[in-house]
């Protein structure tokens, strides 16, 4: 063991005699601990400049926390701000968000696995990154501003050839790594290129539906992203006051109490801010590319889902009636909606946590990285949120109507002028056989 | 390294003392090897009954190319039959390649990472392998059948959630996979999640891919596939009989006279294959579900791209006239784009190839299998197919026309009757402004 040892000491050099050198049993354990560590900055309670002359008085175990509500706050206040930017800051918010989390994901890859000769094979996972997301956002530019950017002359062969060309950028990357693949490295080099590959599919999917949220009405992204601060909060809140019962060994200061508690908060929490945002157009209405207006636009008349109706309690809740609480109450049917969104925050969001918290542990780090004073990397707050984005857009789509006349128009305006004809009088038919149009 | 060779030794026993026993060092590089043989069991020249007593009296270096090329054979009557089998068998065909890719790329990840004390983490993989593949089936399902399956009313919920439901499967998966984390094996399955997933990246969506390539017509399917092996075929052919410099360190045996030879080979074939294959509405025709037949059907009035169109040869290859070539000849469209697709998969498709053989080097192993004697595993017949499915999806959702009138139609009959008839009103308004339609 002791080659392996001295090869972790002295971690500049190139590991010369070996293939692969992983952490390889309990021995190295403490060892390989201390090593990660140094190549993966960790979170830590270090305070910038002003931060650190305030909580100078406080004493060390109190440090950090002091250090952690700041900064939770500072973050709450940069999200409405952002939000009150308007979709395209948030875009920009969520792109910035992304490209670090790629970033902390392969830093550990890179750690773990060590190429240390090969500095343009690191490249590569970037490149893979700028492929796919190039390929991402065209696909949703192309979805909602296609008709826009058809009309610009220089840029219609982005718009016919996109998967073309996407799908060009990735072949070079590919045939880049086949070629830049060195005998001593070859189990790493393809090791780091699962790892890239599986970091693009959580990462850059996950904003790509974030996006399409977002263009579905800015309620679809912050109810959801929201809920789930909520429920780490509250989950937090409970567990500390009324914490017993161990909830997963993974995490060992998770409780049932604080699952059920954060839970149940979450849901009030959701109908609270639901019934909010149903009130404003800016929060509810699509982002769509007006014709008239000639540009982009949040005005709409809200749909049905965001006008109150009238809902009759059913028998069995007839009790409330005692609290003063009407037989006909009124709500946003979005409201209802909300209640599958808290439901999965809820009941499936911690498992993102308790999956970034065994990754952790897998690889023996504390902490994805150190951006977010007394928090850590920004995996580390948007763990619980993986998942959700997928949730929240496959809801919509099931549930929720996606194709609106106006998105199969502008693709029906992309066939050839006779197959719009075609199309025209097929759906004429259909529509006179289902006396939906009387003939003329 | 004493401890760590007794362990291997005795594979049987579970690693008590190690998170992760990685192939270490140069040093157990042969151990590792005969160890991973062990558990993967890798391509033989031993062939079956009747066979072993045909090749019995030839000289053993002989011997497995004679069950090479008898398999080859086998392979290609197969291929053959199945085409002619028609698109279901081609389907079912595809789904049971595709199973045991996977099947052959998992056993190597569950050798390589040795998981004896998981029984339950296994079915895990598979669990995920159908999830994804209900969801991608289920995808091409909706999308040609959605009308179809509409009208069975105990069917019609699959369709209007068939994400969610797909979802919630995957969902299912990954609370299992956090629920099934031991202290233990951490890295070991998180490595083998990545793997995982990885795999069906690889797998489940060049399946779908194909699958979809097929609907489009069987010519989308056979020309590229074919293409590949003749490709296959030719550069080991002419790097036989012409190979001299070497084209890649990782495939030794590769040359640039093979990768040439081969490249201008499968043009030709490719053109000879497609003037050929052009004349049968068998071939060339979408498959479609047929109202007024009342099922699916192969039938059609083949799109120009199938139809014998005059070209005139450019002023360059005027010389070709004293072979008796006019200076106008008659070519199906389809023949130049198969050019495209011969180019891609001489160019790229060996990348596949290298890329499979690199694999199998980082991870010491012969063979991805033993089923198909004197070839190995599926994954070693199919290693250059893979990045062909997508290159043709996404070549025909570019340069050929994919929306359909008669797609759009279905997607419109989606909408609720009042939406179809505002599409309707917005469609006529659009095409009269473009005196397309005459205002009646």
């Amino acid at each position: 063991m002791s080659e392996l040892r001295k090869r972790r000491d002295s971690d500049e050099k190139l590991p010369e005699s070996a293939e692969s050198d992983h952490i390889d049993s309990e021995d190295d354990k403490a060892k390989a601990n201390t090593d990660l560590s140094k190549s993966i900055p960790s979170g830590t309670d270090k305070a910038p400049g002003l931060l650190e002359w305030l909580v100078k008085d406080l004493p060390d175990k109190w440090r950090n926390w002091a250090v952690r509500a700041i900064f939770s706050l500072i973050m709450i206040v940069f999200f409405s701000m952002v939000i009150y930017g308007g979709p395209l800051a948030l875009m920009i918010t969520t792109l910035v968000v992304q490209v670090k989390c790629f970033q902390e994901i392969i830093n550990i890859g890179y750690a773990v696995y060590r190429i240390h000769g090969l500095p343009w094979f690191r490249s590569l996972s970037w490149y893979f990154l700028l492929t796919s997301n190039y390929f991402f956002y065209g696909e949703s530019l192309v979805d909602y501003f296609g008709v826009l950017i058809n009309r610009t002359e220089g840029l219609r062969f982005l718009v016919a050839y996109h998967r073309f060309i996407s799908f060009s950028l990735y072949c070079v990357g590919f045939v880049w790594f086949v070629l830049s693949l060195v005998k001593k490295y070859y189990m790493k080099q393809f090791s780091l290129f699962a790892w890239t590959h599986v970091a693009l599919l959580i990462v850059v999917t996950q904003s790509y539906l974030i996006i399409k949220n977002i263009f579905e009405g800015l309620i679809w992204f912050i109810v959801p992203v929201s809920m789930i601060i909520c429920n780490d909060i509250m989950a937090y809140v409970f567990g500390f006051f009324f914490g017993k019962t161990p909830l997963i060994k993974l995490s060992p200061k998770k409780t049932w109490e604080g699952f059920i508690g954060g839970g149940i908060s979450t849901v009030f929490f959701g109908l609270a801010l639901s019934y909010l945002m149903c009130q404003y157009p800016y929060f509810v209405c699509p982002i769509e590319y007006s014709e008239t207006l000639g540009r982009m636009t949040m005005e709409c008349e809200p749909g049905s889902l965001f006008r109150l109706q009238a809902y009759t309690l059913p028998s069995w809740m007839a009790w409330l009636k005692i609290f003063g609480v009407d037989n006909t109450v009124y709500l946003y049917p979005f409201m209802l909606h909300s209640l599958s969104l808290s439901v999965f925050s809820s009941v499936i969001g911690p498992f993102g946590g308790f999956f970034a918290s065994g990754f952790k542990r897998a690889f023996k780090i504390k902490d994805f990285g150190d951006v977010i004073p007394g928090h850590g990397g920004i995996m580390d707050r948007f763990d619980c949120q993986f998942l959700m984005a997928t949730f929240v857009n496959v809801y919509i789509s099931s549930f929720i109507q996606t194709d609106s006349p106006q998105k199969l128009l502008s693709q029906v305006l992309y066939l050839k002028s006779e197959q719009q004809l075609q199309l025209f009088h097929m759906l004429k038919e259909s529509l006179e056989n289902r006396n939906l149009l009387i003939p003329e």
